[in-house]
């Protein structure tokens, strides 16, 4: 898992079927000082999470189509939770 | 998943069976203003995209897999939508 | 596995209910003068480390969902040693 | 899967049983100019190719296991094509 | 796989039970002139490799639990065999 933003949003009507009504969501890694860093993923959601929302990614294809109970899911990057606070040695940066 | 674009096409006759018939497509992966960053990946297609187009690409062997129904054929990343519409922090940038 | 040192920790109130209890670390990998490299990724914890601690970090999805015996839970970076001695070329660095 | 070209290949005697008799090729990947980027890996090979011939290469241990058929056998990248022809927006550059 | 060379070893007393008495490598990626490039990982070994060998590292969890037939233990990274001699383009390099 790693910390990442909620930067925007990706809409494609012509998708696998087993992605038909999910929502896409892109998001960014962060690094330490809560700064964007790397390239995005588009990530699915099941904290629905929106723009701007710090959040904890899981990006493995096994745990991501368990999420959604769903073996056939081609799915890689799953939003699993949001951030309520980050302490990096001993000092509060969220 | 992330965004990318097909940039073209690869033939190859020899090969192993399980890719015989299937369409290869290179594409590359796409920043958030839609510029080409990193190396290209070879991807297989079930939304008969075509050269141009932004598409999704999910990269991993198991979703690859189930997609095709077939759990033996070699394949990692394939073009699972096309896409209609990106924004960014509420921007459309496509 | 690679060299790691704890960073951090994270709190999620609002996360998927298979993390819910679940320590998250933040850990960085070293290199072999361990110093800091690479990015940091969102670890669990099985050994009872503490921030500042050397540690071995084992990131890949089966391996860590083995671990805590739950095949449903979204995890791929886990802390499986607390590091004692680490010797480079026959010199001890650690 | 990736292009990639083979640039030579490497005996090791003393290795695991699974990977006796296996033609050990190393090879490096290609950018859409045809011109090696990134680093090398080792692959087994199907298609009997030599050095200097351009392929097609899958890297996941899952497909490797499979073209095998022998879910023993420790490998991850596999030459699974021999390359004919590659187009890039329409132009041939192979 | 790629080609490595072992640099070091590792020890941890308090550690995941399925990892107790298995020893524990560093080792670092080679590139065609054997030169080392990229980061360390740590690896376990079966083909009782030391410092200073060049080797032939396998890293993809489900390849390395095959190798110990222990389908619970956390490990990415194993050394599968030592390698004898390396040939690049026709010239031997090791």
């Amino acid at each position: 898992m790693y910390l990442a933003t909620v930067v925007g949003d990706v809409v494609s009507t012509h998708k696998n079927e087993r992605l038909q009504g999910k929502k896409l969501l892109l998001v960014r890694r962060l690094d330490l000082d809560l700064e964007p860093e790397g390239v995005e993923v588009i990530a699915l959601d099941v904290v629905d999470a929106g723009v701007g929302d710090r959040v904890l990614v899981v990006q493995e294809g096994s745990s991501a189509r368990k999420i959604f109970d769903d073996p056939w899911i081609p799915v890689q990057a799953v939003i699993v939770g949001v951030l309520d606070r980050v302490d990096i040695r001993g000092k509060r940066v969220l």
